[in-house]
């Protein structure tokens, strides 16, 4: 009922893919059970050094048979300016003293070296590996590496926000596009016109993409349940990819403070900054997001500002101090639930199942 | 097969509203017709006044004996301050230039006495021509007026961007509930956070407000055809309200520039924008939007700057010169078409029946 082009290629039995949620939420535990309950499991590898990468793809070939994914960050094109940096630690100077931070170790430019080379190593350990899957956030990546991939028989999945840049991953070769409406939680995964979030809702973008590339689509953002699922059944998508479901799950590698700020958020608490990273990105307002808001246009592009904040976010997560951590959510959170991966998974597709049912008339 | 609470309470054939869309865009032929092709036909009235309102359901009457509805903006408070009036005049100066316009009659403050006085008087009009449904943005009229439209045996609906406003309305004891998602064209309807334009996307709306409120949900922002409503139903919706749809058919009332900026139109060049009238809206980026953009912050209210940019809005439109005209739009002007509305409505009716056929299995 719930078959096509997607589960096939995927070699899954339920058309969801688990959102690459990166900053060690995608545990090998969590991953692997996503796949052995017949959706995909993916590593948020955007942050992993090629070693943790290897090591965890090892990890979850042993907690599993299925197949599973692996998403990239495509390194983009930023400044860096020592004047800055040294502005936007200047800034973060008051949270240190909230946070009890000695000495936060001001970052230098040097540490902006060679991400490009970071990017080639990981893609060399996915092929290494054999890993089946491989989806990339914030651009696409070059002809050469494309063609590499698909010569291992790796299927590549793109991200795009608006339907121009859909119809730039057909172009590339890519094999599948995830289209991530306003709706979602994290970073905006726009890459063609950086100045914009490319705030598109779903229910206007799905049809307009599928309108305009023959590739399949894969919806996210906002997505909870089987309603979601079968609203963008209907909108053109053949599959969705959950983030926001999946992290407030009990084997989600989230931490407590971020499952619990979900679980009891309203979907009017979630806001777009670009405070923590310099990449806008959605999440639940917190003390650190309210501050540094008259200051967010002049801060460090990604991952520049990222790194800046990188000791702040742990020592507030150490602390369990909600206020400074980068709380991502999709605007759904009222149907957020703390529940195994399994009944998740099963509700969704129970809930999708009942609706065939009520749509030939079984049931009223 | 799409009979509902809905559509037995509208006396409607299908599921589908014509959003009231203001500014002389539902006349009365295009209302009526909406009507006798079997969906609701609705007067868009916030900025008419009592005897045009009075005039225009007559009129009505004459063309159609479906029923149809009516909608008025509830007043909001609002400070009138001469110097921002005067600021705001001064910075529209450059572009009386463009438009040739020899004197811009200036705002004075007097101007915007008497806005509830009027309110009551359209109330008035509706209750004594009988006009069997009635419709608020903006907010919830007061309770004795929700009394003395409800002894009159007329349907109310309230229009909410948030949970919280859909249950305000529901606890108000209107009869139904638009749901409007972050991809609405026109002005935003929020009214409980001023200062935040509620800007969530359906995906993530519908479900959470259904589950919250026991009153029957109308999906609306971004809905274009038999897709957008078969998603809405899936997501707990009972019916849609469609603004773009309506406003690119042959028998609307929009300007023909207007109709052709949205056929031409993509997503990524809708904005938000609150240059125009004081209020958030979302339409298509043009040259006042640009450049009004700086000064955005400080603009006077809704409707005092609604009213300033009169002058120039008008002369636009007389001029068929698209850069100073209020263009609004949902998201998905790709799927917009210049049709009439008998097409559109059928179209979007045979779409949704297919889905039930391919859900049943009858077609694949």
């Amino acid at each position: 009922m719930f078959k096509n082009q997607i589960t096939e290629l995927l070699k899954i039995e339920c058309p969801i893919i688990q959102a690459p949620m990166a900053g060690g939420i995608t545990t090998s535990d969590f991953v692997a059970e996503v796949s052995n309950c017949g959706a995909l499991g993916t590593i948020g590898a955007g942050y992993m050094t090629p070693s943790q990468i290897r090591e965890q793809i090892r990890e979850i070939k042993t907690l599993t048979n299925k197949s599973f994914g692996i998403n990239l960050f495509v390194p983009n094109d930023f400044r860096v300016n020592e004047n800055e940096i040294s502005k936007s630690n200047d800034l973060l100077q008051p949270f240190n003293e909230d946070l009890n931070i000695k000495q936060n170790d001001r970052i230098q430019v040097q540490n902006f070296n060679s991400l490009n080379d970071t990017f080639h190593e990981q893609i060399k350990v996915i092929i290494e590996e054999g890993v089946p899957i491989c989806s990339f956030t914030f651009g696409i990546p070059s002809k050469e590496m494309i063609k590499e991939l698909k010569l291992h028989n790796i299927i590549l999945i793109g991200t795009a926000t608006t339907v121009n840049e859909a119809i730039e991953i057909e172009k590339s070769g890519m094999d599948l596009i995830v289209v991530q409406g306003s709706e979602a939680g994290g970073h905006r995964g726009n890459f063609l016109n950086e100045n914009e979030e490319s705030l598109i809702g779903l229910m206007s973008l799905i049809p307009q993409v599928v309108d305009q590339v023959s590739i399949p689509v894969i919806a996210a953002g906002g997505i909870m349940d089987g309603r979601g699922l079968m609203a963008s059944l209907c909108l053109g998508a053949k599959a969705v990819q959950m983030g926001t479901a999946f992290l407030t799950c009990i084997e989600s590698g989230a931490h407590e403070v971020h499952k619990n700020a979900i679980l009891n958020s309203t979907e009017d608490q979630l806001v777009l900054t670009r405070s923590f990273s310099g990449k806008w990105a959605r999440g639940i307002e917190n003390k650190f997001i309210t501050e540094m808001k008259k200051h967010e246009a002049d801060l460090p592009e990604f991952p520049v500002q990222n790194t800046i904040t990188q000791t702040i976010r742990k020592a507030s997560s150490v602390q369990y101090n909600k206020e400074f951590m980068s709380l991502w959510s999709g605007q759904s959170p009222r149907l957020s639930k703390n529940e195994s991966v399994e009944n998740l998974i099963n509700g969704i597709m129970g809930e999708a199942k009942k609706f065939f049912e009520i749509f030939s008339g079984k049931l009223s």
